[in-house]
């Protein structure tokens, strides 16, 4: 029995329930379509990114935030990962459907506007669009005192599918398939609400490393996240390429977007180590949560064809991704298991 | 002299040098422009959207937020407006380069979820999509009470360029040419930041009808602002249609964004009347700052050649605008003018 409670996503002021409820309520007034004067929306419900044919192209659009990552960067005064990370949430999600991302808005939201800090941030962004290879066109910055505390983080990302190319979607993913994982650099931009509270819980000094750590634990933790572009561009093309998925928030769960249809058996997904073991310990956080939470390691999925595994891998590596690895197979049934934790999970969220 | 102090932005807690000092330290990072394979960016530096060549079409790329109009929605419990606010701030914005909105990706961040709130900003966003024609592709919902208070709603919309129509930039305005201007539906969504806290120094009462108005204040305050989706469709494809703009943030001054190398005088510029009269006479807000932070009653304005002005507004007719009125004409010069008022506006902000 723990001493202290568990500590989970609603413990840490997150109501998954309220969540669903609000989005459903929302998405009830917004099933709109125009005439396709206007181009046709494909319908990809609960996918990376949203479809839409314009003329001869299809374009993928996507957006979304920092998250709370950004008041830890306040906190050590250290804007520049949190500024690539703009770009990698959002390019990331681009990738998970094939598409080549073209070009970034951001949107900052701030109390007050302060040039060093804004420096800082339009450094990160700018390493993070030379990683993903897209260009800046345009963005918002909003000083609104009255809305936000600090700095929020957010943009949004456009892109295409070049050539004969079509959007991975995942929906030819079969039993047999094997599943490919490619390393994080670390939590990415997830799980930072949790993160942060049970630091403070803890009395944790983000300033000094964590136990077998030798940089600062702030630092480790502002760690940019991986950009998985080149990893998507190397694959996009291939017909036995049949899924790709960016571990954000939902963890392993985020499996279920590609196909529901099918069951994954991550049995080499891996176990917590390093950084994740030790906050998994920290906070005593119970398993299913865990995974379901932070990405363990993983950030970024391609599920192929089980003959096609060997020459994915080469590609990836041509393309400078020399640290894919086999963490899974598709068999058939539904959800997500993980047999050597005795984890299962229905659904994505 | 006024007795009481006069109200500017600035007073109200935004200072604009600070705000361009961050802006101009933020885009020194990001300037980074990846190969045409990834699209070509057009620069179009201050203009309304960010335009992008992929394949044979020309995209346009614009985001933003409602700002602080959502803090009124907040204390009168009113969302479906500023619901509505989220479609109107992009899309008129793509309006304003002659694209036709397709797709809108909205952006919600709150403290906490209210499946009453979301409902009422969902059914205010599903009437925006239908009066803009465009759909929704997707969106954010970030539950991050760390960062926000209340609620903040923002969005980013795509368009595109018909046929064989071409962006409108305003170029091509020249000396001679006439300035049409469209009525608004009130502020919008700018200036609410002086608005509130000009309300609350004064405190008066929203729920309560100004002098010489019927409905409560708050209700006049939070009608969502107009749509010119249909206007700038009924005339971007004329050769004589020479610039557009949407009078935002920066009031008559976003005409500059269109052509610094002419001067627009704006003699026919409505001066401040009902609900504008009363907002600058509560506030004894110098003219020079209300021409630059309020609409006046002007939303849209459409820069014609001079001998199309006719056959500009019988379009606009047949496609349900008929409000449309002479405004003021182009001179040679730069800046901005409104001779009746003895007011004078040299750049964009």
């Amino acid at each position: 029995m723990a001493k202290t409670p568990r500590w989970s996503y609603a413990r840490a002021g997150v109501d998954r329930n309220d969540v669903s409820d609000s989005l459903a309520a929302l998405l009830a007034g917004t099933r709109y379509r125009p005439s396709p004067r206007s181009g046709r929306l494909l319908d990809l419900p609960g996918h990376y990114a949203g479809l839409v044919r314009i003329g001869s192209e299809t374009l993928a659009v996507t957006t979304d935030t920092v998250g709370t990552k950004v008041v830890l960067a306040e906190e050590l005064g250290s804007w520049e990962g949190v500024g690539e990370d703009v770009v990698q949430v959002n390019v990331n999600d681009l990738a998970a459907v094939g598409a080549r991302p073209s070009v970034l808005v951001d949107c900052i939201l701030c109390a007050r506007p302060d040039p060093k800090v804004f420096a800082a941030i339009g450094r990160g962004i700018g390493r993070g669009l030379k990683r993903a290879q897209v260009a800046l066109a345009g963005g918002e910055t909003a000083v609104v005192p009255d809305i936000v505390r600090g700095t929020d983080l957010g943009g949004t990302a456009v892109g295409f599918f070049p050539g004969r190319r079509r959007p991975v979607t995942g929906d030819r993913i079969r039993a047999g398939d094997v599943v490919l994982g490619i390393p994080a650099s670390g939590f990415h931009a997830n799980g930072y609400t949790l993160l942060r509270k049970l630091l403070r819980a803890r009395s944790v000094d983000v300033r000094r490393p964590r136990p077998g750590a030798r940089r600062p634990l702030g630092e480790e933790l502002l760690r940019p996240g991986r950009i998985y572009v080149d990893a998507s561009e190397a694959v996009a093309d291939l017909s036995t390429t049949h899924g790709l998925a960016h571990i954000s928030g939902g963890g392993v769960r985020n499996l279920v977007r590609l196909n529901p249809n099918v069951r994954f058996e991550l049995d080499g997904w891996p176990s917590a180590a390093g950084v994740y073991r030790w906050v998994a310990d920290l906070g005593e956080i119970d398993p299913a949560e865990l995974y379901q939470t932070f990405n363990l390691g993983i950030g970024f999925v391609a599920v192929v064809a089980a003959t096609a595994v060997d020459p994915t891998r080469r590609r990836l590596a041509a393309a400078g991704v020399r640290d894919s690895r086999v963490v899974g197979r598709v068999i058939s049934g539904e959800g997500v298991s993980l047999p050597h934790l005795g984890l299962e999970y229905h659904g994505y969220a």
